[in-house]
């Protein structure tokens, strides 16, 4: 592994001792900054940006240059797997995310293409490249990938949604079917972040935003098995490199998630720090978990409710500050200020060697 | 109370005997139903509805006439609270509910009205009555109420939002605030309710459609310290009366739940039922838990999914079945029989006396 002028994330990932607690915040490149929404404009739309790797530095570097953040993760979409695939995305103002052909059968599923990351996504492997020469040793770059239900639940509906029918109907009258989408997209996600980090990731991250409106066992099936598959693909193909899973409303899922061989669990605010802890024990560092709504808070509220966070998870090594969710498009930047400098004066506290 | 011809309902919530697990759909009157759809068409509008004690009567006894469902519930929405309380509810075309004066300061919710629900919900206790009177003594009924944070959501928002931020940021930087708005919504729902059983409901449901978007300790004092003083509340004026209580995605609360001294919990389907009976024993009954969406996969398969969660609660008393969550709009009405018909099949083999 590379050596980084400041690797306290990747410690903390491992559970080693750090000085103080690393921060970075979910989508920390973003609308809520005005310079991004400078940078914005200088693509045609959403996914121009995304396909343009000097525009996605450029704003994967923007945070960092206002806060004393301890990762850059690269700027992309969770959907550009599917589209490379061919399913046509675009992104319908006030709507979201639609695809022109969803995939909704046998035939359609099995002429999915897995995208060779090197060529259809070779844009986001320029980026990760281009991000990686710009940030020199100074920090880790993370990759990601959405996990392969949270991909398939767009491909599926062609549409974000919030009922889910039409997966959820395949995965009960035909599951097999949709364990062959599942496996597929387990396949290329696979292959994808292994791609990110020949390019320069340092950390992989899969993000599974709609695993949590499963039952128990759909989530185990359907949400955390292709997760699985995908942890043990880069644990063979890079056994060093911390890998992060994050299920949203997933707090019930916690000892199972462990289990795949993951280093460390995005959580979600509506899970209590210190009781996930307790639940998971030294098996995996834990990544969160502020409600984004508290940073509308005024300043002084945003560092008390810092201090229980840190308080709630205790002293010792394993934890990773974060939102629980993406920072919301409307947040103050100087309120993420207040919040990441809260975290550096006082987490030195939990970290001291007695 | 009254004798019912068929009391298994508030049997089950009492954790008594049954000879079969009794069943009863959330929202089982509703927009998936021809024949409400019929009934929609003579009001003005959707509140012109609920203000119509005939119209509520004729509405909620249609899920009754098709179906071998063993509780009946008022058809009313939640929001009659704050819409007596002179907030200016408005239902917009694909928006939802939304407020013309929302509740944001200090002397709003000073001014606020707690409702005599004699008075300016006389609609809804007239349509009790109407519907105790249509009934007979065939069914119980259940009486509802949102939950005071449900209510507060949108009262603060002024509209039903995803992320909550004007009414978080109030708890936030002004807990007190929003506490004493709270307390005048559980002081109106604890009458409400009150009314509804003088007027002829048999049992008491708070839904709870927001909470599970707090934090742990932010869910204890907004939404169930005010659930749990209307349950004291109901407790104290009619102990015999089942009330449940019922936070979307609360999977993580049934204890603190349970200790309000509420009769049943209900369960939506991201909780596994036999694992929500072992952490709360024999305390509470507990009500649900099938994923609204199996309705929409093949009849053999429902019946499957039916099997599936009266094995995951047990043999014994203290379960209700239901869905989830409300029955979808787009849901056959011959899939809905198709699971009621398997429960009745099934489930008096969880009930023999051995």
């Amino acid at each position: 592994m590379r050596t980084l002028d400041n690797d306290r994330f990747l410690r903390a990932l491992k559970r080693q001792p750090v000085d103080y607690t690393p921060t970075w915040m979910m989508r920390q490149a973003g609308r809520y900054l005005p310079e991004y929404r400078e940078s914005r404009k200088k693509a045609r739309d959403f996914m121009a940006l995304c396909r343009n790797p000097e525009l996605c530095c450029e704003v994967t570097l923007q945070p960092l240059a206002r806060y004393g953040l301890d990762a850059a993760i690269l700027f992309s979409d969770i959907l550009t797997i599917p589209d490379a695939m061919g399913l046509g995305l675009r992104f319908v103002e006030g709507e979201g995310p639609v695809f022109d052909r969803p995939v909704r059968d046998e035939r359609a599923i099995a002429q999915l293409p897995v995208p060779d990351p090197n060529v259809e996504l070779r844009y986001v492997m320029d980026a990760v490249t281009t991000i990686r020469a710009a940030l020199g040793n100074r920090l880790p770059l993370i990759g990601f990938s959405g996990s392969p239900w949270t991909l398939a639940t767009y491909m599926v509906e062609g549409a974000g949604g919030s009922d889910f029918v039409t997966i959820k109907r395949m995965g009960y009258d035909a599951p097999e079917l949709l364990d062959s989408l599942l496996a597929k997209l387990a396949a290329s996600v696979s292959l994808y972040l292994e791609a990110q980090l020949a390019a320069g990731a340092d950390a992989l991250m899969v993000f599974d935003t709609w695993g949590g409106v499963l039952a128990p066992d759909d989530y185990l099936r359907f949400s955390l098995q292709p997760m699985a598959k995908i942890v043990a693909h880069l644990k063979r193909v890079a056994p060093e490199v911390p890998v992060i899973l994050f299920t949203k409303n997933g707090g019930q899922h916690l000892e199972a998630m462990a289990d795949t061989g993951c280093d460390a669990l995005g959580l979600d605010w509506t899970t209590d720090l210190g009781a996930a802890r307790a639940r998971v024990g030294s098996r995996v560092a834990l990544q969160g978990n502020l409600d984004p709504a508290w940073l509308f808070a005024g300043p002084a509220k945003i560092e008390a409710a810092v201090a229980r966070t840190l308080a709630s998870y205790g002293p010792g090594p394993g934890h990773v500050f974060n939102l629980g969710h993406g920072i919301l498009p409307t947040t103050p930047p100087e309120h993420a200020a207040a919040m990441i400098e809260a975290v550096r004066r006082l987490s030195p506290a939990y970290h001291r060697a007695d």
